[in-house]
């Protein structure tokens, strides 16, 4: 998905939130936002928002000489979902249908989020999110290519979320490969923050390659293309894998939370809603 | 009041919502939103907010030829608003204390605003305000310098927030100088729109000189400073005048909703407060 022209203000945003972590310096942080307006110019309007996120965050860490400003955020995230994990666990043990309850509970995990969303409460939003229905709903196709599935690739977003994601994992029960960012990138995993989730228990974690907040083909190591070209199940969590594969022709499943009117746009829902897509056929191009 | 940091993401939002009433090709608005993001860097760290919307609203004028994009809406605005006028002038004489009610009509208009706020309801707004509190109130002052006031220099915001403006003064029933733009930027009212509204029955209508969306004096014309100097009372409407005199040393009261988080910050009030301030003594500079 090329980024609409409705991102650009939240680039700004998001340098802005990140800055703010990193110092209180008003000057230092005016100095980096003028950087990223010099570097906006130069994009091609064919970008996609994880590529400009990637080049922002270059920036940042070039200009600050922080390479993990959500390092201390990541781990307080991953440890508050891991308090939670035990309840969501007997819930989906409980559930009518486990592996629905399992999925439900992975998007829930999809709010935390700082790049489209820097405030939430997780486990307001668990319990809510439980509860609602999904305003685009695969399903029953995913949950039939769960149960065939010999090589499942499941594609990270968040520290934090990644023990929702070990849940949905446990649940589905087949052999799951899940790839994290290269490089920390806002508050996306990295294999670091996998392993503080408990996913490599449950998994094999590796590196996609991509140090974009999404999986961008273009960015990744030949290992993972080998092994994402080779899967008949790909989970991908979140917006920015959303952004970074909305056109790329795998077995692809998108499993979001729309927290931004320009993605609820371009899926064709309300903002807030809760997905789970599966590629379309002869939708983009072939990899 | 110098911009803060949080203002540069909304100048992008500015400038989208700005160019979509001029085209609806994406390739134009995003070779404006770039030429936009190419000035920003050149800002100096202490501009203020009209200082910088003046300069976008040249780029987007010099570069689609369209000088004012907001007439349409401006007129509709101001026919709008005066189908309420006589409505609201019942509600203020009949008021317990009509001065009173008339500030908050003239605050009520101030929701006319297509540079803070792309969204609102006149109407709706209106009733909402007349029955709301004023979060900084300096009224008693502000009704002592009405009764003895003999040069009131009123400053314009918007056009239709005229409409109002009109019924303040003609409540106030002193001579009053009422200053507008010297040309279109935003939804800011310029002589043709005063005069729409009909406050060239009730007030000499000039122009400031001032192009940008507030009243600058560094771009002010000569004879409209020695007026404004020279004023025993000034009525400064809106964000933009707040934001280019918060820091001049005159008889002014500011007059205004805080429509936006910044703005409500620098008050220290919350965000949709309403607000009749005078200007503190011994603040900033003296002009």
């Amino acid at each position: 998905m090329k980024a609409y022209l409705d991102c650009y203000p939240c680039f700004f945003v998001q340098t802005l939130n990140t800055m703010r972590l990193i110092t209180s310096d008003e000057q230092e942080i005016w100095k980096v936002l003028r950087a990223v307006s010099s570097f906006l110019p130069e994009l091609s309007f064919d970008s996609t928002p994880p590529e400009i996120g990637r080049e922002i965050y270059r920036i940042i860490s070039d200009m600050t000489g922080v390479k993990d400003p959500y390092r201390d955020i990541k781990k307080r995230c991953t440890k508050q979902a891991l308090s939670l994990y035990p309840n969501i666990k007997e819930k989906v043990r409980k559930a009518e249908n486990s592996l629905l309850t399992a999925v439900k509970a992975a998007v829930a995990g999809n709010i935390i989020d700082f790049g489209a969303q820097a405030e939430f409460d997780i486990k307001k939003d668990l319990d809510r999110i439980l509860n609602q229905d999904f305003a685009v709903s695969d399903f029953e196709r995913f949950a039939r290519m769960v149960k065939k599935s010999r090589k499942t690739v499941y594609l990270a977003d968040n520290a934090g979320e990644t023990v929702f994601d070990r849940i949905l994992i446990e649940e589905m029960a087949v052999p799951v490969i899940y790839a994290v960012r290269d490089k920390p990138v806002i508050n996306d995993a990295v294999t670091e923050d996998a392993v503080e989730a408990g996913i490599d228990k449950v998994a094999q974690v590796i590196s996609s390659g991509s140090d974009a907040p999404g999986t961008i083909m273009d960015y990744c190591r030949d290992d993972f293309i080998d092994i994402f070209k080779s899967a008949d199940l790909i989970i991908s969590k979140g917006q920015g894998n959303y952004e970074a594969l909305s056109e790329v022709q795998r077995p692809i499943f998108f499993l979001l939370k729309s927290k931004c009117p320009v993605i609820a746009k371009d899926i064709g829902v309300p903002e807030g809603s809760i997905i789970l897509m599966g590629q379309k056929k002869n939708t983009g191009h072939m990899i």
